[in-house]
Parts: C-alpha cells; sequence; structure tokens
C-alpha cells in the first residue's frame, strides 16, 4: 500500500448485506463537491462544522435514491478531511450505484481502514488508538470492549508518549554534552537519569507482564476439556454452554482448522478447545497425535480433567493424572471433573487433598453441578482487572515494548559501567525509536499498511 | 399487532452484523429524553429541525462508545416523530449493549417495519410509499429499483387518489339527491359521471394489466430452460451465466424448495427454471413429474427449447415441438436453440420458417452464440417501459384494483339499468372503499399488520 491522504475516497461503512439503512461514507478535498454533484443539494450553509440536510441521489435526472447526508467540515470530522456521510436505504442495489456514482467523479475506492489511516495522519489520533478502533469492531464481549474502549481513550499510550518525552529531554541534554565534546560538562543530572531509566524499567515490565492477560481477554480464555474417550467431555461442554444459554458461536480456529465454541460467561469469553481423547500409545502415529494434543492443552489458561467416576478407583484416576501434570509444562490450573455421579449408588466422597487438585462432582448428563465448574472459570479471571487501563492486548505493542526493554537494560548497563556517554546516547535513542514506535510517532508505510489492512473497509 | 403510535421505539436499522459503522434509531416522544439520558449530550440547541452531536456513549460510569447523534425534530423526521439515529461503532457488542441502555429507559424494541407505520400513521406517507420503502430496500436490479422508486414517489397512487376524489364528489351530490328523497332533483351530471366512470374504468384495467409486467420485473423474469436429457440445458445455463460475469446469486425458490439460477442483464433480472428433463412415459408415477414440469414450463415467460442437432432429425424436432406446444397455455415465447454445432461436420442450415419459431445455432460447449441468446431475453422485456410510472407490483394493489373494477361494472350496468340512486350509490361507496385501500385511506390494524410485518427491522 502507498499511503496517500490526497485522494478523495469513499467506502460502504454499515455492515454488508440488506437493511433498513445503510451507510456510504467519502472523505478527502472533493467529498463535498461530490456529494453537491450527485445530490439535489446545492448550497452548503453551516452553522458550525456538521450539518445534516435531507436530499435526494441523482444519476443523471434518475432518482435513485431519498437519503440523508451529513457534512463534517475539516478538521472536525473522524477522518480529519472533509467528511461526508450519505444514509440511503439499504438495499444492495441502492448501496452499489451510489458508490458507482461517487466513484465516477474524483474519488476512488478506500482500502481497508483508510479513514483511520487518515484520522492518524491527520493527527485525529496516535497509532494505539487507532488500532483500537479495529478491535473495538471485532470486540464481542463485555472484558475485550472494555480494553479496546480503554485504549481508544488514550491508555497506556499516553503514559507511553510522557515516559518517552522525559527520555527525550535526557537525551538531549546528552546530545549537548556530545556537542561540547572534550570539556566534560554534565548538563543532564545522572541521579535523576538512572532515576527515570528505572521507573521506565518498572513500567515496561508491568506492560510486558500484562500482555498474558490482556491476550486471553481479547482472544478469549482457552480452556481445554480432557480425559479419556467416553468419560463424558461432549456432555459436559453441551451441559456447560446450555446451563449459560449464552452467546454461543463458532469461530474457525486461527490456528488449527477446527471450529472452538466460545461461550461469553459475565463478559468474558471463553474458547473450548476440542481435544482428542488421551490414551497410550505405542503407534507411532498415533503418539504423534497425542503430542499435538499436549501441545493443545497446554496452549490452554485452564485445564477441565474428565473422569468417569462410575468405573474409575480413585488409586487409578491419581497416577492418571499424575502422569498427565508431567506434559504440562505451564503450571496451569487444573480441576478434576468427576463425572457420571448419576451413576454411583451411593453419594461420591470428597477425597481429602487428593493430588492437591480440586474436585467437583458433577452429573453432565443431569446437569447437576456445572454452576460450580462456571465458577472455577469465573475465578480465573475477572472484568475488574481489565478496569486497569494499562493492559497491552496488541503483539505489535507487546514487541515495540519488548525491544525497549532491551534497549533501556543495555543502558542500565552502561551506566553501571560508566560508558561513554556517545555510547550510552545510541541505546537511549534506540529506546526513543521504539517507543515511538508503539504511539505512531514514528513509523513505517510498512507498519501502517499491515495495521491498516487488517481493518474492515469502510472504517 | 396492536397498532400502537405512543410508545417510543427503538432498533438497529443498518444491516445485521459487523461493521465500519451502525446505525440505532429511536422514534417517540421519549427519544431526546433517552438519547440526551444515556449520552454525554446535555443541552440539544436547536438551529433547525435537526442537530448532529459528537457525543460518548455511557452506562452509569462506563464509556460504552464514542458516537455521532441526529436529532430530527418531529414533524420534520422520517417517522414524524422526534427521531433520533445513533452512529455507533458497528462491533455487535456495543450495538447490543446501546440497544439494551435505551431498553432501559422508557422504550421497547421496534417491531418489523415499525418506523415506516409511524410515518403512515403520522401522515408521512400513503400506504403504496410505505410499502414501495420495503420493495426499495429489497429491489436488486435497475428495474426493481426503479418501480420501487416510483412508487415511493407517489407513482399510481397520486393519480388513484385523484380519481378517488372525483367519484367522491359525485357520490356526495348523489347523497343529496337521496336526501332530498321523493323530490326527484338530480343535482348529480349524469353524462360527467358516466364519463368519469368510464374514464376510471379504462385507467384501472390498464393497472390491472401492468401487473403482469410490474410483478415478473420485480420477482425477475421466469425463464425455462426445457429439453431432453443431455442435450445441453446445463452447459447452456453455465455458458449463459458465464458470458455475462454478471451477478449470480441462489435464491430459494418461494414455491418450490428448489434454487433458482438469477442472473441480471441490463438491469433486469431472470430466474432460469431448472426444469426436468422431458420424456414420454406411461409409468404412472412418472407422467405426474412430468405434469408438474409443464406446470414449471408454464409459469414461465420465455422458453428456450434445447436440442442436441448433432443427433436430432429436422422431422424429429419438428414433431417433438409441435407436440410440446401443446402443453403450453399461455402462448409464451418459444425460441429453438439448436446446441452442439460443434459436433457438426457442416455449417448448420437454418430452415426457414421452421414451425415459426425463432431458432438460435449454439455451442453451449464452446460457449457461441450465447450472445444472441441474450438478445432473445432483453428483446422479451425493456427498462424504459419501467419509466411508466403506473406499475402495479403489488398484488394487494392488484386485488383492489379488480374489486374496484368490479364495483365500476356495476355502476356502469346499473346505470344502463337505470337503476334508483340509493342502488347506484352502494355500489360508487364499494367503489370508493377499495380505492381507498390501495392508498390506505381506509385501513384496518390487520391490513397494517400485515404489509409491515414483511419489513425488515429497524425500517
Amino acid at each position: 500500500m502507498i499511503i496517500n491522504n490526497q485522494d478523495t475516497i469513499c467506502a460502504i461503512s454499515s455492515p454488508s448485506g440488506v437493511g433498513a439503512i445503510a451507510i456510504i461514507r467519502i472523505s478527502g478535498s472533493n467529498a463535498f463537491k461530490i456529494a453537491k454533484s450527485i445530490s439535489s443539494i446545492k448550497d452548503l450553509l453551516f452553522a458550525d462544522n456538521k450539518l445534516v440536510k435531507f436530499a435526494k441521489i441523482y444519476d443523471a435526472t434518475e432518482i435513485i435514491d431519498e437519503v440523508i447526508i451529513i457534512f463534517f467540515k475539516s478538521p472536525n470530522s473522524y477522518t480529519g478531511d472533509d467528511l461526508v456521510e450519505i444514509s440511503c436505504h439499504g438495499s444492495s442495489y441502492i448501496q452499489e450505484r451510489i458508490v458507482q456514482l461517487i466513484l465516477r467523479e474524483d474519488a476512488r475506492y478506500a482500502e481497508p481502514g483508510e479513514f483511520t489511516l487518515r484520522a492518524f495522519i491527520n493527527g485525529k489520533m496516535d497509532l494505539t488508538q487507532a488500532e483500537a478502533v479495529a478491535d473495538l469492531i471485532s470486540s464481542n464481549s463485555a472484558s475485550s470492549h472494555k480494553l479496546a474502549i480503554n485504549q481508544m481513550r488514550g491508555g497506556f499510550s499516553n503514559e507511553i508518549a510522557m515516559l518517552r518525552e522525559e527520555l527525550l529531554n535526557f537525551s538531549s541534554l546528552m546530545e549537548l554534552e556530545l556537542d561540547f565534546g572534550e570539556e566534560d560538562v554534565e548538563f543532564a543530572d545522572r541521579d535523576k537519569f538512572n532515576k527515570l531509566i528505572e521507573k521506565i524499567k518498572i513500567r515496561i515490565t508491568e506492560l510486558i507482564k500484562s500482555f498474558e492477560l490482556g491476550n486471553v481477554i481479547k482472544k478469549g480464555i482457552p480452556v481445554a476439556i480432557v480425559g479419556k474417550p467416553n468419560v463424558g467431555k461432549s456432555t459436559l461442554l453441551n451441559a456447560i454452554l446450555n446451563e449459560e444459554r449464552a452467546i454461543v458461536s463458532d469461530i474457525p480456529g486461527t490456528t488449527r482448522d477446527t471450529i472452538e465454541d466460545v461461550l461469553i460467561i459475565d463478559g468474558v469469553s471463553y474458547r473450548f478447545i476440542d481435544t482428542a481423547g488421551l490414551r497410550d500409545s505405542s503407534d507411532e502415529i498415533e503418539t504423534k497425535g497425542i503430542e499435538r494434543t499436549y501441545d493443545c492443552i497446554n496452549s490452554a489458561s485452564i485445564i477441565l480433567y474428565v473422569v468417569d467416576i462410575s468405573v474409575s478407583k480413585w488409586e487409578e484416576i491419581e497416577a492418571t493424572i499424575s502422569d498427565f501434570k508431567k506434559h504440562i509444562i505451564n503450571n496451569q490450573k487444573i480441576v478434576l471433573i468427576a463425572n457420571k455421579t448419576d451413576m454411583l449408588v451411593e453419594a461420591p466422597k470428597k477425597i481429602k487433598n487428593f493430588l492437591d487438585i480440586e474436585t467437583i462432582f458433577i452429573s453432565a448428563k443431569r446437569k447437576e453441578n456445572i454452576s460450580l465448574i462456571k465458577d472455577v472459570l469465573l475465578s480465573a479471571i475477572s472484568v475488574s482487572n481489565v478496569n486497569d487501563i494499562s493492559i497491552v492486548t496488541n503483539i505489535r505493542h507487546l514487541d515495540s515494548l519488548k525491544n525497549t526493554l532491551d534497549s533501556i537494560d543495555n543502558i542500565e548497563k552502561g551506566i553501571s559501567q560508566q560508558i561513554p556517554t556517545d555510547l550510552l546516547a545510541i541505546d537511549i535513542r534506540k529506546a526513543l525509536h521504539h517507543l515511538a514506535e508503539i504511539t505512531g510517532a514514528v513509523t513505517t508505510d510498512e507498519i501502517l499498511s499491515t495495521i491498516f489492512g487488517k481493518f474492515c473497509i469502510g472504517k
């Protein structure tokens, strides 16, 4: 993508398909002229920066639609350009016709995210805020929504910008010292500088740590339901989904070609990972399959280990789980789900401190005690955590933060080793650069293309 | 549905799904109050009847979204009520949250078409115009769009209203005569009355006739491709579809459970009816199937009869088509498609006046002469016909027009038989009633429910 913010662009901004109303946007210096030339509107008399008009859209003498047009005068618009929003009847034919009329004038169809790219280029928002717009649109739960809104409203990027500002001051003073060459002056207070470096290091480390939480909130908390064949894994999953009467959707898995069930409980989304039944095998192909299963399980934040207590003895279960735990590398929470209580003659007994694993007795078939599992899922995370405005959710930010931390570490090392200021200055410049990448203070067309290419058309 | 235009209603008016922007509408006396209570907007200072504002949407202290809100003051709005349109970020989560916030206030979710129903009740449009809004939204070709726009802009309903007005004048004068009872006065000029009845009859008859055209334009012109098995019907259909590189969509058939291919050529949509291969049979079940096939063929406006000229002799073809024509009851246009010219050694010869049927030699396989078939389809109808603003497309209008015509016929008969004015007046009242049904000057909740129940939500 070649970044071009001179063209006038247009796109359908409402969801695709047929509806009562659709929105077509035009942004750029020709926007008002084009809107006038395709409509019955001849004069624009702005009382302030915005104007709403009823209008007819014409193709020569043929009436295409009766619409409402909103005019936003630059710079007081989403994009910062002159911006026009046409609310037309939502037939796909009309949407298409109006777009064609606009494209016949001096405008082109917008690239994905190009309206928001304009907003970034025109200084209406920084890069993290622009990225948050895409997150906001794809948010499907209270928690992912909150993360996106926080980020869109400035979130941690203001803080990053301020830290960078402070570091930049020191950097300038140090560069000044270098200008004086051999004179051995010290404009930059080294104590204050050390404290700043320490402060930045702590904050960046916190932000990097927050990514783990941010990422699972954004994508949904992965939950693995594991166990031998026929212990009732599918019945359990259905019981959980059913219990909640919640928004259950099938989303195509991003890394695998399978379908995952997503369930939203109290504003947090959980992705249920479908794992193949676990069984011992010496068959090479099957062993490969089991390895892959363990990889899946290890990507989960919570593991529900299901056993059939109507046929299994506790000693067996204990042995199996001990063995299972050897494969678990991330120290995730494992909950033992003792299923099929309905098949027992007497009430099940809780084995005290059994393997130090929380045990829940359920009957998936009768939907008994399913709410206890829900409580376990909820306890794993809390939306209230999300009130912290400084949760990093974006892998690009994470990369820049990690690079910043590397530079900061080098600066610290440099200070303790009392390296010359000119060498220190190199690492400071690197840190400044990586901090600037986050907010978009420095950027490249390539980075922008990657970011905005993921947007939907019309935003 | 109980018609209630006192409640404040709200709905998502943009197409369902995720997009850059979504539109949520609120209509009714509480609309402004609700918009203020869920947003950062505290004061509304109207310069004229419309107002655009940037705003934040809040749930208590939690920010849900940053939006643009347009306020339309009653009666200068689509519905005639106070109307609010919120442009929010198009995530389904945000759309849902904002709707929930609105419903928590004094509002309810709108029924399908309820915004347009309000517009009708508040006198913003008559019933045919309201119906045209639904047609406009579902229009998918230039011709169906033009029909809907014409009807929305008044179309024949203005004319109907004027004819009714004239008839009403006579009716009033006649009712006055009846008031004078035995005095044998004649306020209504019988000559002028006869002329009016004649005029109405001619116009109504034209409108009834126009329905056939209007209906096929609206639904797509049905084209049957028929012929014995293996003559190349599917290859031909694919060749036509491919030749056009047009908008091809699969729509579920309305009367059958099969799928029809729809092709739009030069702004007119054609529905290709999939017919089973024709063959003679004495088997009872198969005979039933063939009867059904002929029913399908008879529902088509154009029949493409495909033969394989590489194996068929002209005498056979002539005999087959003669037989075929016996089953065709509506005198539709039949075109003989002589397929598989690619299999012939010498160039095919056109048999002059063969059965008086137009013959096109093609090779569906090599896509030769397919454009000639397209020309035949195009000649069957022309979008320019649609410029006539008086094309009836709606079966409800057709019914009322037919009922009107019955009453008009009775009036004519009554006049020629010189029946007493009081009996004539009954038929005039009936005619007035049926004319009024069309524009909605008289209507019932039941009729309104049927009409608006077919709308999409949010319109």
